[in-house]
């Protein structure tokens, strides 16, 4: 028993470091940039709240669980921008070793478990995978419109990158949030 | 449903300041302060990891969904750190307030709900309540033990005070991890 606890220590103190990895997006009130751990609980609250717009499918709780693994892997990986110029083939790679890694810190049993947990999400494999990432997808734009455009403004964004890089998550995992968030954009990007 | 999805949203925004709240602690890599956001992310993941410490009766994603919500109300109260010197009365009147408030920002349904498992959190009122607290006193020692005392120092903190303040919530949640911690921080508190 004690040394299972020792891994399962190691692992938690390890995930200490995704508080360090910061994500382009900014807080709500423009203080500073926010970092995947604190992502990572407020997309879990986003999908608690908001778990009226998955479909009768979804099991709420395997979606909160995959919420609070799915970003460990950029403690070695890092965050990959949205909008940003990314190698998507080479960034896999990058996060299936970070995958191995961080999830082999724990017993063998856990390991599998969050790592299945992890390669359903990262696939969008299910309708719970895809409604977290919808949920993924949707809270930076809140944070965005709330703040006059955050990081749209810097990458240069544009609504057909929304519609694409968005809309098709949001839409395919919870349509009700893209019916929502649609027209806003729309109204936002007519006048920038 | 526009008019439901916009108070949630309007909760959700609210939430944000959450990543603003500091606690007394650090984070391992002793960089800065942890905040109460992501500090919550962090034990709900100590929480599914260790959830074979809870006795038979827990319900894990009750748990979970107890400590996503716990903290919200430090957006109004602010945090009180465990070894400070804290009206512990009056912190209570503040944080019920904080609750009214902020919990009140959902639709009705879920104000209740939500408000419902912050109470039996508070008061410690179930096993789940129990072990969630076992959790939420258990990760700061165990980033004080890796950061060679952390806020122990500045607070002065005595084993006898840990026993009171640590011992007793996460003997009586989680007993096995006090039976792991108690012989570290005795090693811990004779060297200083
Ligand atoms: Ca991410």
């Amino acid at each position: 028993m004690t040394e299972r606890l020792e891994a399962q220590l190691a692992f938690l103190r390890e995930a200490d470091r995704l508080k360090t990895v910061l994500r382009a997006s900014r807080l709500i009130d423009d203080s500073r940039h926010e970092n995947s751990a604190e992502h990572s609980w407020h997309i879990m609250l986003y999908a608690l709240v908001l778990a009226d717009q998955a479909g009768p499918d979804i099991n709420i709780d395997r979606v909160l669980k995959m919420l609070l693994l799915h970003d460990l892997v950029e403690i070695d990986a890092g965050d990959s921008p949205i909008h940003g110029n990314v190698d998507h083939a080479a960034m896999a790679i990058k996060e299936a070793a970070a995958a191995d890694r961080l999830f082999g810190l724990l017993p063998q049993d856990q390991c599998d478990a969050y790592r299945a947990l992890w390669d359903e999400f990262e696939s969008a494999a299910s309708p719970d995978a895809q409604f977290a990432k919808a949920i993924d997808r949707f809270q930076p734009p809140i944070a965005n419109l709330a703040t006059g455009g955050g990081t749209w403004r810097g990458y240069a964004v544009t609504l057909e990158q929304m519609d694409q890089r968005v809309g098709q998550p949001v839409s395919r995992g919870a349509p009700g949030l893209w019916q929502w968030l649609r027209p806003q954009l729309q109204k936002f990007f007519a006048r920038i």
